[in-house]
């Protein structure tokens, strides 16, 4: 059909690495060519991108969709999620796989039934929730069999996801083993556990009790012991949402001493404050509870500045939507609202209004943490993330000069709210290529239940280059064992 | 008997506050009158202390004498350790009461019996190293009833002494409502456990393993985790023997943002480095083993910055003594070695030589550093720390100009090694004088065993104060809980 | 007279060094007493200070009276605002000779002049202009025989007190040979008239202008260059007016690494923000014009933190006052609204209320801040900064349940205006007494022109000790010159 | 010729954004197509990389060829200097003019001069040295006429080339409007002027007293005040010679905070350390002699740490070479040792076997870090800095498993020492392709004087994107002037 045949002409194309005037040709779901004034016959859809930008589509390495989670599940299934991602122009997403019972392939396999309904590419992160024999080899069949390269560790969540250090450490041993990517969601689960207790005591039952009983300070808490844990096995850390100043300090000092870590903010964080947790409407108040919790002003304005200058290396949204009535569940206990916020449809809008928009980056940086990075960290680069001949045709068009405004009566997500509700932003998506066909276009979404495609992530990417010298380095370093006399 | 009266006329009187020229005089145990030109009788014993420094005996923060620890004892006990300390100029120590089966009044007596023997006073702290509803109630029989005000927890020794967070955290509001100085051994014992079989696993089985198995990452994590909970529960913080620039960087970090940390450096940490430790002679390297490590150097130097201006406050022993015999036990696997070193006696000589020698300090500061921060710390000044009128006479004479070298040959300790052996250095202290009594002076000790006694020192000293009025100002800070109509 | 002795009778006396209940007696000028339960005659003026108080006099290290500046005179000459100082429980303070033409002997004459009608004890820094053989000259005649031992650099005020760094570090070498101690105005002068001039080309010509020109990161910059070429000099550095956390920062960083610098806060740059610069009113707004400015939401309370742990080591005013006329010069433009607030008045309840009040420091804190380390860093303690035998009756009773409001209707200061108008605080001085008599009692002041003192300050302050043995360790460090053979 | 068509086959290419097994064709001079299995015709050179990676050839960001300097001149001129270089890998490098008299344009046309006997592509920076409307000019001229986007700063060298805050203001300001990147030279001159006169003044003239006069304080302070300096302007900064932690530390903290500061160590900072310079044979000590000076043990290791993870941003060697003659000059006072050490010809090597080999960074690390980052940042990317079609034919061929020891027996450059004599490093450059052509292959250069090309580089490279925007922002955030009724 017409539409695996496709001519994007004339428009700014831009890669992490570079950008150039050029036109984009696509064929059979790949890019076949990038460079200026291809020429083609007449059975190829014509797209004019004459003063817009061409990009690689959005990679959201961070999301839950259909998951179970406090009692209830996540409004957004794997359709309904990746529809609403597609018209906010993101094209791939990386959902986390949660164990059964804490068994890692039983979970895997509940995701792929979960995702069969999928309309865009997608990958998995898988969640350890405990350490046996049985879960050290899930992780190695997993990783050689099914396209996993990352695993994720909770340090907080006491009681039911949370790992202590011990089985951190078995972890992080594992990942480095496998080449693949250990992750943490950072903070002290003992401490927040603590917190809740004290709001609790002192009354304070209401969404402003969730960010009270979990500081900033438990963040930078978590991420330092994470980091300094990782340091020790010498395996690349990835610290998911990173909310606070406390807890990216921690990520600039390890970077600064030649550790890799990777910090990933979420568009909540960078851009909202804690404000709307005192709203007086439940409603309102509640739709913003996520862990870890938003922050007071100014966490937000370090994060991005972080991020501009790569101290930070990629945007993720943790969309993990839930509406009213399930935010409702928690009207009397903060501790029984459903955490989690959604994004996955605003993340590029919001990031190239507020970042690109500023001057504080530029577009190719622009890509480079929305796309390109993320597909690098999770080694699926340039098939995904570039905008490069053999790329798949995962791109979108944006118009600079295009302005909307977010609001639940319009966005895609079945959510009944938004977090972003009401803000207008400058820079608009008008057409995603999805797997090389026109998905959005005109205000309007194409999409095909289950044609969406499992991408497996092989392990060992670049964040392992280099391990294997760097460890024999350390071992000659030691000058041991000393050989002594017996006495 | 003449002894009771004693007059020092012509030194450098030297307290934290100021030193000037004045005489000191003592009568029965206490200090009546520091001032130029006093006239006594013909009664008294006078001590010509000009152009020497006269100040308070030193206090040792850290010691362990009589303990039973890895299979073994300290080789010093009471007597012999507080009979080596007299010699070297320190006239009070607090040592560390470890519980019987966790049980805190059990541990208690059974120190009261080990220090009957005593030449000179002491205190206790008292370690945690399980929680239940016993150990809470005699966390508060002994700060009401028995002269304990603080606790030590144990962020190491995995399987033995090691607490969990959650421990920490319910020790730590504790201490907080009792009125009582927390204290941490900040290493994280996960790791060192790992860090252990590693070594093992490489064949590195001699005290070169012990340095390598427990890096400076893992102090570091362990007290920015210590200084993170302390902080989320508002009490003040003591870390215990600050070894490396990953701890003392946290320390400066959480009192630059106005908590309440103190950093305690101990004399092997300040001095010496860890090459001692690939000395290819197994008895001189293991002489060298505690825990956390000797660090590399550069280590000890910033650690003697921080010191020379407040960041870190005063300066202890870890005083834990094993002779060779008893580190031999190790001599086929570091982690049977005895942990500890010596510096009970040389501790004072030391800091003289070093820092003041070097014109890093001054004598006030020494005077600050060596007892009078920790009587103020311990809620025992003016009674102890000062040369004041009313203040216990515990006083040393140094001679800024006369100088020896340490030698097990010559020391007073029982051990048979000393880990400062051959280092010369300038400033002696000629004369102490211990509860009133000349106890050493021209080289000979005069010490009685029983003579020595128990300090109560009581709950709320200096760090405590505003916390009451910090916590409600927090809690008005809060603006919660948000008064909300009922959907 | 009857005024000459005095009891003060069942106060809390506080020193920085230990606070007790007692008594203390006063005779002709002088402490002759401190302890419980003195018993004196009938020609004794009683003071009940029972649940009171009793303090040091405060000492505030930075005040401009009767300056010439800017093309007008401050509003406060020595006895106004000493008057306003005793009012508010400051006994001493120091100000600053600007010389005459340069020159410094004919400035401090001019000082000498200005001060004569004195109703409380003072001393002197001197400000270096310009450097050349009688600058050199003229500073050591002022140590040797005026009892000058500071002075201070402008680093900004181009064009008129601004030095360059050749010329700082001639300055630098010469207050160490003569063991003055280096004060320096932090501010990249050359950045600041470039930020003027950017201010007035894009039509800002009110107080905001003022703020706006000269930001935080010129003021971190001037304070990075001061302390490092102090350290490569190898002297004592005295930062006055730290107004943000970029300068806290630099000085928290050169402690850390054992460097002898003194960070001077201001009670406006602690408590007040910079919104007022917004005022519309521009009486209002302009009061607040003072340099370096106030700094927005969040600096003051980081330098509060920095100041109740050591970081920061005492409290001054930068009292230099302006009445609104004065400050109507620069109505339409802001570089000629004459630069200064007041506070000599207000410093000792502002500092109580503010962070005794809450909390973050204790009482011995307090005198420390406010008075003792002023007299150890100027080396007149304890002559003053104490309440001990021998020392300066400089004495004040504070009420901690005593309330007032601050106005410019109630206070003694000449000013028609009040940084702090409409503050209520917390915490009261009920009585002064001043070398030995008591000048304010029920809100009443008793003062006579001409009873004040100048303080002769001595050189080779405690800050200098260790200075000749550093030097000497770094020249034996050096392993220089290398011996080589010639050629 | 035949020369002019070349294919190399099946090596692993290396680009900064990825790698990947591929051929690479190349004709006239262009890269022509990359990609596996390319079929040629006969009159191809075939070069087999197999096993071997392809990457672009070095750019080195910082060289003084042909440069008159403290009395003589650099023994490499344009043509042995490049000659060097493509030995060793680098294809291009950009050199920095000297202004005659303070004269650009006439510094320009001079080093027109020196470089006609080019033998590979080459770039300018423009050194300003003084201040006037000539000078603003002749910048424009530059930038717009001449392909200058750079110019470099002194804050050291007083006397000579060194500017003042004000000029460099003036400078910055400049740059900023032209799309200029300005560049420093970090040292404070008026100190090292200071410690050049403390160290003869103490005898000490040999090379170590250069060390000893200028240390790393001093150039954390200039870097301090640059960075704060250009975040006042608004504009991007590039460090040239990173040299200690001091100032890595400072762009790091600058970087954090979002400003866009490259920081550029070299070489010899990064492998060497200063214990050379204390070698007893001046003709050993004096070849280590730059400015600013090799550091002690543990800044070199720590810039690797900062260069690996992209703290900062690429290497460059400031060859500037001098013989044992020329070093000779300051036999008897290090201040007349002409500075410069030797590296283009190295850099590439010693970056790959330092780095590469101990695995601290990946081979595409490498790339970027010696060629591609510094044809981004001087806005010559991908012509340079890349191996994609439409490239510049400017490639290596290395050899990971074949090693070489570095000497001047057996160098390149004119000079008859080494700083890395005896050096064995792993991993040989076996192939240099300079614009197409193959300039040095088994061990032998075949270079062609005048065949160098001038590279023009434009303003406005990507650090310079956003930047009004970012101003505008700035500018709505000051919400200023502030209406005010006149009085
Ligand atoms: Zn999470
Ligand atoms: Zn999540
Ligand atoms: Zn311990
Ligand atoms: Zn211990
Ligand atoms: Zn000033
Ligand atoms: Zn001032
Ligand atoms: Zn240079
Ligand atoms: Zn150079």
């Amino acid at each position: 059909s017409s539409s695996t045949r496709i001519l994007i002409k004339g428009g700014t194309v831009v890669n992490a690495h570079h950008q150039q005037v050029a036109d984009v040709y696509v064929e059979d779901g790949i890019i076949v060519s990038m460079q200026p004034n291809i020429k083609v016959g007449d059975e190829v859809t014509v797209l004019d991108a004459t003063g817009k930008f061409v990009m690689p589509g959005g990679i959201d390495p961070h999301t839950h969709l259909a998951m179970e989670f406090m009692g209830t599940e996540t409004i957004d299934d794997f359709f309904s999620g990746q529809a609403a991602a597609l018209a906010g122009g993101t094209t791939m997403h990386i959902d986390f796989v949660i164990p059964v019972n804490g068994n890692l392939v039983a979970g895997f396999e509940a995701y792929e039934n979960k995702s069969r309904n999928s309309c865009m590419d997608y990958g998995f992160h898988v969640a350890i929730t405990k350490w046996d024999e049985g879960v050290s080899k899930d992780m190695e069949k997993l990783v050689k069999e099914k396209g996993i390269n990352s695993f994720k560790f909770f340090l907080a969540y006491k009681g039911s996801l949370m790992v202590t250090d011990d089985l951190l450490l078995e972890g992080l041993k594992r990942c480095k083993s496998l080449g693949a990517l250990a992750m943490v969601h950072a903070e002290n689960g003992d401490a927040v556990f603590e917190g809740q207790k004290r709001m609790i005591d002192l009354g304070i039952t209401g969404p402003e009790g969730h960010a009270l009983s979990r500081p900033p300070v438990l963040e930078g808490e978590a991420t330092a012991r994470a980091i300094r844990l990782a340091r020790f096995v010498n395996t690349p850390l990835y610290v998911v949402h990173v909310m606070s100043v406390d807890a990216m300090d921690e990520i600039a000092k390890a970077r600064k001493s030649g550790q890799k870590v990777i910090g990933e903010p979420v568009v909540s964080g960078l851009i909202l404050d804690d404000h709307w947790l005192w709203d007086p409407d439940f409603t309102i108040a509640s739709k913003y509870v996520m862990s870890p919790p938003i922050r007071p002003v100014g966490h937000g304005k370090a994060l991005q500045d972080a991020l501009s200058t790569g101290i930070l290396q990629l945007v993720g949204t943790d969309h993990c939507t839930f509406n009213s009535t399930q935010k409702a569940l928690g009207v009397d206990d903060f501790r029984k609202i459903p955490n989690g916020v959604n994004g996955l449809e605003e993340r590029m809008h919001l990031i190239w209004d507020t970042m690109v928009g500023s001057g504080q980056i530029s577009s190719t940086d622009f890509v480079r943490i929305t796309s390109t990075e993320c597909a690098r960290i999770f080694n699926i680069y340039p098939r995904k993330g570039a905008i490069l001949p053999g790329s798949d045709a995962d791109i979108i068009i944006l118009n600079p000069n295009s302005s909307y405004e977010i609001s639940s009566k319009s966005h895609h997500s079945r959510s009944d709210t938004n977090v972003y509700e009401g803000r207008r932003v400058k820079g608009k998506v008008e057409v995603t290529i999805a797997g090389g066909r026109i998905v959005w276009e005109n205000e309007e979404l194409k999409v095909v239940q289950g044609s969406g495609k499992y991408i497996e992530m092989p392990p060992f990417s670049y964040l392992f280059d280099g391990i294997e010298k760097s460890d024999a380095n350390y071992l000659s370093s030691l000058r041991a064992p000393v050989k002594r006399v017996k006495i």
